[in-house]
């Protein structure tokens, strides 16, 4: 079970964490969102990181880094389910998992992301 | 990260399991879901199997277990994104999966709960 599932939902995409994301699997994780991204033209991506535990630089790159790839595809990025240890550890780290939104939970996640990507739709129109 | 996330969306929990459920991990998931359809006030829960390529009696039995206690609690289990490799094992092992209803994805899978749970509230109506 070598694969983290991205699931559809609406417009956006759902993606939990469980594993440690070590290299190839954080690199095939990448490459498969934004796959997704283009083929279910989906507006935002949702990321549930309310099982891990321990986080480094290393994970906090992969998220800021498939924020940017995800925005480029005009598609936001929400992180959602941060445990308040894994807050402090970035913050003492000095991460600031730039170009990423946060938000404590999925429903309030998903809020946000309706809102972001409403407020495109609306700045598209003028 | 030994601990499976339930997720909450609106009226439903939404499961996915992505690595193997062992004994104490797969006893922990069947009592964490329970707890959090009370906590919740949950009508339906939502298991994603799709990163699941492994199926064994085992993991068959909790899933049947989860349903028939979440149904206790007024609440019904939808299976989604079952693996054709893992269909045809269920039915080769003779696993039924009873009282466990499936969809092929999240989104079936929501709106399934949505048919289940709405025509539940009619009949009490009655």
């Amino acid at each position: 079970m070598e694969r983290i599932p991205i699931l559809k939902m609406g417009r956006f995409l759902l993606v939990t964490i469980q594993v440690d994301l070590y290299d190839r699997l954080a690199l095939d994780l990448e490459a498969n969102i934004i796959g997704a991204i283009t083929k279910n033209n989906a507006s935002g991506v949702l990321i549930d990181i309310s099982a891990v535990s321990i986080v480094d630089s290393f994970m906090g790159r992969i998220l800021s880094n498939i924020a940017s790839m995800a925005r480029v595809l005009d598609a936001e990025t929400v992180v959602v389910g941060m445990q308040p240890a894994v807050a402090i550890t970035l913050v003492e780290l000095g991460l600031p998992l730039k170009g990423v939104y946060t938000a404590l939970n999925v429903e309030k996640g998903m809020e946000l992301l309706r809102s972001k990507t409403l407020s495109d739709d609306a700045e598209s129109d003028d």
